[in-house]
């Protein structure tokens, strides 16, 4: 880990590999691709080592988070529906020494009542909603911000 | 899927394969296997291909729902435990431009009251409840009677 | 009654006497009569006696369905507005012999909050809901299948 | 139809029959016929015409209502104890094209809990609350207003 | 009313004309007409004038109960059903002059969660539950004792 | 307990010692040994024999309803306060074999919200309230009409 | 204020100066200066003396209505937002000793659920919801209707 | 407005003007001051023209927002305690035709449950919460990218 | 600040200068005068320095509370109707290094339900209800006794 | 009672015996003695006779609450654990003449939810809390403020 | 207490001397006289001396745990009723310096929705329910294990 | 399965594979490893077959459970943060024959309030909370006690 540039995993949820393929009208039109190489160039300008997963799995979004125990710098994610009920996920989340920031693309408090609760927001280090996926760049550079900072 | 027949998803939700052989005071004593060899028999009638699916993984069911995003007439599906609580099968269900139709082998509304409620039903075409396997069948014909028609 | 085809009672709740004039976006563009029409050429199909009632009064659902506590094998019942309060329709349907079949024929569950919940569903053998016509026709088909089998 | 002056349709709800005889401290001392009274003289100066009906039968509430689907320029209801409750006369209301303008006698919000909550109120064009008789006279107005306007 | 013997009304609610024929283990296995006659034999006996209806209909029991605005001594009713939701037959209760004493044959305080709530209790003189049809004899009791107390 | 008249337990519950001396205009001026006298007299009548208790305390309530578990017909109650959250008392009087009627002197239901929900109720027999001191006679004679049968 | 005409104040809430230039498919195109015209030409119909008062700051509509402590013959009110939350509002129109008269241009029982609720309301004499303009009108008729009736 | 740059406005509700000096614990050192430092520096590389107001009154927060009905490219708003009741602010937020993106500093999903509810939010662009002084920077430049694209 | 007498600052809410002139029987006949006439010979017994603010604006209240962030021994505030929704005084309050203490006059317990909820409280050191004047001088001794003991 | 300096009872809940000797941190140090000591030294300043009990049964609460029924001024309790549940307690308040003035030592409103509401307040002339031992000696004050003027 | 074997507090609560006396289908057919034979046999093997108690009063409860407020190693208890609501008993066993372990014979989780909550929980160190006898006897072992190791 | 010992399941839900390593405040310092092994060497006292799952998937945790329909004893697990929301493991738990004893290292009852309720424990044969790896071998030994005996 030593020498090398701080590592941030980016972790996408459930159905983010539909992204501009499905109801556009609430999550736009550009694809999941589209945002990984916006990251991808934003992570550059910043000096990070980007590692980034999609997944439909909760029990692989757990296990991502894991892996965060130690040689991360950070992680951006975007629980999608996992956010509402997945107590794993927070759990995972609450258990790793990295911030998280957990990102919306659309304003999750515009829309149905149930997705106006996250059940992670509490322990990630803060949340970002409704910006698209400016949302993810900034989250990004808020994780390279807070750096070895730990957690908080 | 040009000259072929209109191709149908069936999914069944977790514990499924289990029928027949556990709580058959609540599910009735046919298998998962007699279900689907009566639902292939109606296929044929209908003239429509089948595809069936049994799975206790939530990732894996949301994935089957993606795959209808083309080349499929519809989805028959009975999300079982997780019509209660999986926001993102409803995603994924939501994202899909087929007709998909809810089925329950029991009467959920005369069982426990966290029962009552399926996150599901309100983005699919309908819901059948408690009319055992024919609630299978009837969503099949549903299907094939919507035809090419669109999601709704 | 002997000699008889089995008989069955399809009752529709209140307003829908207005069908295919009001809220076509929400109910369509069939009358009931037109409904009506189809469900005595499957009754013909099934071998079965149809008797049908429509009416906007509670008292006279209530007595309709106390009818059925002899001499008819079993209830197609579309409750409508009083699905959601009438729990002297619910005592009724609890108190026959017969298997009732509860028909909606729009999705109930993605329509306003108080039409999620069916003070009449728990009582009943099992409910189809969104799929317009279709879904008299399947309980129809159901309560034929379940023939002199009793009220479950 | 034509020729004739816009016809208003004034429903008073399940016990007004009673106005002036009982709790006379919530309702005042007005009988019913006295406020029909006032209704028809100002009936005369909007040049309307006039149709009153009371009924204690949600039934027969809900087939008034349904009167209106031609013919009629507005309807002014006092739903009384329905208000609270009936999702018939709710679905009545939504279905006619015309508008409906409800009226209460007393002050609903200054009373038991359950009238502070009206179930056809959202479905309105709008709603007069504890101005005694005159709300009604009020709603007559406001329908003559509105005039050949449509619903809204 | 003067010479007379005091009147009392009996009410019976929705679905008591099939008592003794449905829910056995519920409601017993006596008739409407078995008690009828028991309550004729008690008012004999209290030197009381019995008026006993049933219906199935909210309308009729709100008019049924409007009779005693003058020349009866009290009401004893049991709204069956319509205990849990009809404000028009709580409004007429509290409307009238006389006692009116609320009558279950079964329990209903151990049966469904929503039939522990009576929106009639309220305005009553008082309610007697599970004691079956005793509990119809005890009420006119309590009314002839209270006489011509009036309504408390 | 043979050649015996059948003895009945009836049990006062805490404040009631104070009876006719507060809030005489929710309880009524008797005082509770008024009560009692005609219990007395009324047993007599019937052929039981009485044991009358009141206690503040809800252990001594508790062991009250225990000692019923031989040798008693039934038990008479008003646990006063007590109703709205004792389980203890709930589980007594769930753990004897006698039937329990519950009796209270006010209208429960038109009091305070927090007293319309008694614990007790489900485990009763029955419950008569609102009646004043007639409600303790008739449940007096409740039990005695009950006889050995137990306690349903 | 003898041989004067009676004064009424006008108060309009929080964002009401911005009426007929935002959102106008909800609160119409009309302006408040628009409103105010009808209002004062209305006014000099009843005889009236006006007094309008437009505030977006909830101590100023406080101190406005205690005005009316002496000289006012009434308040109309609408106070948009602060219907929903500000019990100062409330407090102040409790502790008035004119009538005061709630209006809302649009029906906010049709809106969302938090606009269902006004803690103003039970205070109030009246309320009148979804009429407009118009519901101005009215409200300021009734205010010259009870005249110097004081607050009820 | 022509020729100019895009302005801005930045909205710090209540009790924002102790910053760095109250609860350091939860929102961090820095004076709100400084906060405004880095705000006025990060306008400069973005083009933009900055305005900032701090408020403890909900009146004037209501009138700033009103400013951008013409003239703004946007507002950053952190409405502080505003954000969990003011209804006002919300509508106020929700008749301009800017993009609006609300603040927290701190993560308001970590903290008390009333926190955890904005009332602002939904008529918001969207949010950002938990990631201190960053978040108001991430805020502008989402301003500066939605650029003049209207409100959404 | 030396040699000085400790200094407290009592703040009265909304609506309290109508005291002794509107619902006298809920808050009795004293005028606000006539508190802090005898709240200013306490402090004079007390050796405190006094200053009272009377305001029906909550940003005043807010920035009343921010002066103390030094300079005062502590605050006696009556929140009036802010005490049940105003987050911004709460905070106001959270963020003073003083002692407060919430002093109501009436019993707010046994008042409307929402009056039962102070958001205030939870972050002051006390609070005091249904005292009457004598809250007010409670209050001031006790912000004496605490004296310069820190918030707590 | 003649002759006699007025008498107060003091009344100490459940595990208050343990004071200053369990969580000190929520409590104080202070043991009950002390607090006793320091109310018959206030008592003999205020020429009122003391009588102290603590109880960690309700019957016995319950019991010397009753005792007031007539020789004494008034009560000072802190019913502790008993405030947040025991309606038996509450109802002896609400039975006795006398002023009852609520203490709790620390501020329930800064603690867990359940103790936020006591069920003995409404019922009582006035709450203190959260003000340690001088709660205690205020409400001693104020009971003798009261003086013989009855309950209120 | 020196030289001693540590010493335990074992206390069953209200109604559980009728253990193997009443609803054996729930509670089993052991009587506490044979639990508590089970109990002193283990605690011999663990070297533990024991003190039992059984008691239907929540007073004594309290005071039996405040006993081991010096001199005990731990405590078992199975507060029954009293879980679902006794305060008092919570806030004794929070009071007490030693390890407390709640014990349920039946799983309370499957029972009455009531019965699912304990408010003595949270302040215990560990639960076991519904594991019957065998429960009391792993509590017992977790308190010797736990040993002198202090509460937590 | 016959000469065999009885087999028992042992499953570790999602992110106990991080035990010891994560938030070693609340769940200890001990691994799963060597939580396993203290298991391992109780199954071999107890003359039991162990077979221990680690998984973070849900679907896993499910077809694990499946796997006793048949040839296992019993099953001990902590389903972790599926406690709270996987219907899909209940229906597993429901589904199979042998006992199920659900195990939490910490006191889930003083935790958060989602923690409080486990949608598996109704269908479980017991709980043992906040015990730490005690709890495990304690459930291991109910399983082995139970035996043969079947589920319950």
């Amino acid at each position: 880990m030593n020498n090398a540039r701080p590592r941030v995993l980016v972790i996408h949820g459930p159905n983010l590999n539909l992204l501009g393929r499905r109801e556009t009208n609430v999550y736009g039109t550009m694809t999941l691709e589209d945002i990984d190489a916006l990251l991808l160039k934003k992570a550059i300008a910043l000096g990070l080592d980007l590692e980034i997963v999609q997944t439909n799995h909760e029990g692989e979004m757990v296990e991502a988070i894991q892996k965060t125990l130690s040689g991360y710098a950070g992680i951006v994610i975007n629980p999608a529906a996992f956010s509402h009920y997945s107590i794993a996920v927070r759990d995972a989340v609450a258990a790793v020494p990295v911030p998280v920031i957990e990102v919306h693309l659309s304003n999750i408090y515009s829309r149905e009542e149930f997705r106006h609760h996250s059940v992670v927001a509490p322990v990630t280090k803060g949340q970002i909603s409704g910006l698209g996926p400016l949302g993810y760049l900034f989250a990004l550079e808020a994780v390279a911000a807070i750096g070895g900072g730990g957690k908080q």
